[in-house]
């Protein structure tokens, strides 16, 4: 008799999650399925706090599989989704039971925001990790002790799986299937979802690089005001020292503690924000887009967009520009 | 009082559709729901023909909101998911419904394999469109007064919107929410979803552009099964036809009949599937491949190679690629 190789994954449920985080991984098991031995399959179970009907941010109604205290014994991924029902309500019930289920598990994980509830169970603690690019700040204040990761799809730390936003959560799984089950079924599996195998960029040509600009009144803020303003123009540190009234040295130091970047970081990254804007709202050439964000030459611009972006001005204009 | 200006969007639900389908265009339309003024919010309903669970084909359970006969008027959006459910079994009561039901319409569609429950109720009829690579020539042969387009993500015809695999329904769902609320509030939902807007080379990416090669004893397969195996080999029609010993007229004409493409178009297409598959499976320089593959030389295959897929040899290998 052959030896069962079956692989149990379970979904914890729960009010306003994200329908596509649950359901993009368990469709990629799913699908994996078609394709493997009846013996390696990946068993899907879905479990909630109280067996009752879910309803996820969209509205879709879910029914679990089984109760928290029902789950079998030997789960080898435990995955939580994300949604508002995830980072914007406690739930203290599922958080104290997270970290037993996680003990007895062979890895866990979390799409997109679901990594504030394993946050909340204290699971984070001493791992890298990420969540969806717009939360990852939030994520990193709530735990001190994780080091949050901003600039990939998914990381694996150990046996702990975290996904960036919503879709990253195939990606993820993809990852999953590949590391089980070699890489020619995952990227079967991707085919017939339609999606690629490797995403270019990680989660950074999604988000904008810079926050909005505070418009309050401290010399600082009307500093970064400034420059979004007339990004096109020269800066230099000294020049935006000037600009606040204070010396070269004073100024650096309270940017940098007050933005968290540098005066100069903070200058290429509204320069290469702008310069998005330019490529997906227009089809201005590249010399005039360079120009009008201050790049200097469009090669200075290629170079600078590619190191931070993760795409050439080019590409990113294909995936995300005008028709 | 400020007019509502709601859009109804209805999902189709039954046994064994494939949950991606489902929730793909339910959170493109809830996440804009985030982004639009609530006036403008879009309504999401679930129907299904028995007010009862319906089992997706990952194993998800999910509650409709409400069976066929208790849909409200004034549908502006309906939609059909695909998945094993749809091609696989018929649905009686649902294809007799669906005539009906899209007359209520402004506009109809289906994601990915969700065409063939349209097809069924034949309201495929006169229309192009699309569905998942794998099942083009299925559902062509089933609507053959259909146009069943293969390289597209999705395809509006008029108040027909269809869409090829499984997440191409998010594809298809943000061209709605462009054309329905504008370019701007789209993209920002694709960043949120972490997809991007425009993808290129459209489906033909992810499938084979041959079949399996028949491996039984006519002449013209006998030709195929060689040109496979000797792709690094120079072929004209005339080798061709040698190697059937038929007349090269006869053997063109008996190939185009047999196989439905030329044997140049024939040559081509196992020429650039082999080199895809030495682009995902090997990090062998693009010249090593071309001769591999009997290109003749790196710069033809690059043509060949883009003009066919819709990417550039390196763009496949970084999309399907190892490591």
């Amino acid at each position: 008799m052959r030896e069962s190789a079956h692989k149990t994954v379970v979904m914890v449920l729960f009010n306003d999650m994200l329908m596509l985080d649950v359901t993009g991984p368990m469709d990629v098991f799913s699908i994996s399925n078609r394709l493997l031995p009846e013996h390696q399959h990946y068993r899907l179970l879905t479990v909630s706090e109280h067996q009752t009907l879910v309803r996820s941010s969209c509205g879709l109604k879910v029914q679990a599989d089984m109760t928290l205290k029902d789950l079998p014994a030997g789960t080898d991924l435990l995955l939580v989704p994300g949604g508002p029902g995830a980072y914007g309500v406690a739930h203290p019930g599922l958080t104290a039971w997270l970290p037993t289920a996680v003990k007895g598990a062979r890895r866990f994980g979390a799409i997109c925001t679901g990594a504030f509830l394993l946050g909340d169970a204290g699971l984070l603690d001493g791992y890298r990790c990420t969540t969806h690019w717009n939360y990852v700040e939030r994520l990193a204040q709530r735990n001190p002790g994780s080091r949050v990761e901003t600039e990939q799809i998914y990381v694996i730390d150990r046996n702990l799986i975290t996904s960036g936003g919503i879709t990253a959560g195939i990606d993820m799984a993809l990852a999953v299937v590949a590391e089980d089950h070699g890489k020619d079924i995952a990227l079967e599996v991707a085919k017939v979802l339609l999606v690629v195998m490797k995403r270019q960029g990680g989660q950074t040509p999604y988000g904008p690089l810079l926050a909005a600009v505070p418009r309050d009144d401290t010399a600082i803020a009307r500093v970064q005001a400034y420059i979004v303003d007339h990004i096109e123009e020269p800066f230099t540190v000294q020049r935006m020292a000037e600009l606040a009234a204070m010396s070269t040295r004073n100024f650096a130091r309270a940017f940098q503690r007050e933005v968290n970047l540098t005066p100069m970081q903070y200058v290429l990254n509204a320069r290469i924000d702008h310069s998005r804007k330019l490529l997906e709202g227009s089809d201005l050439p590249l010399k005039v887009i360079a120009c009008r964000c201050g790049f200097g030459s469009a090669r200075h611009m290629r170079k600078a967009f590619s190191e931070r972006i993760g795409l050439t001005p080019n590409q990113y204009r294909q995936q995300f520009g005008g028709d």
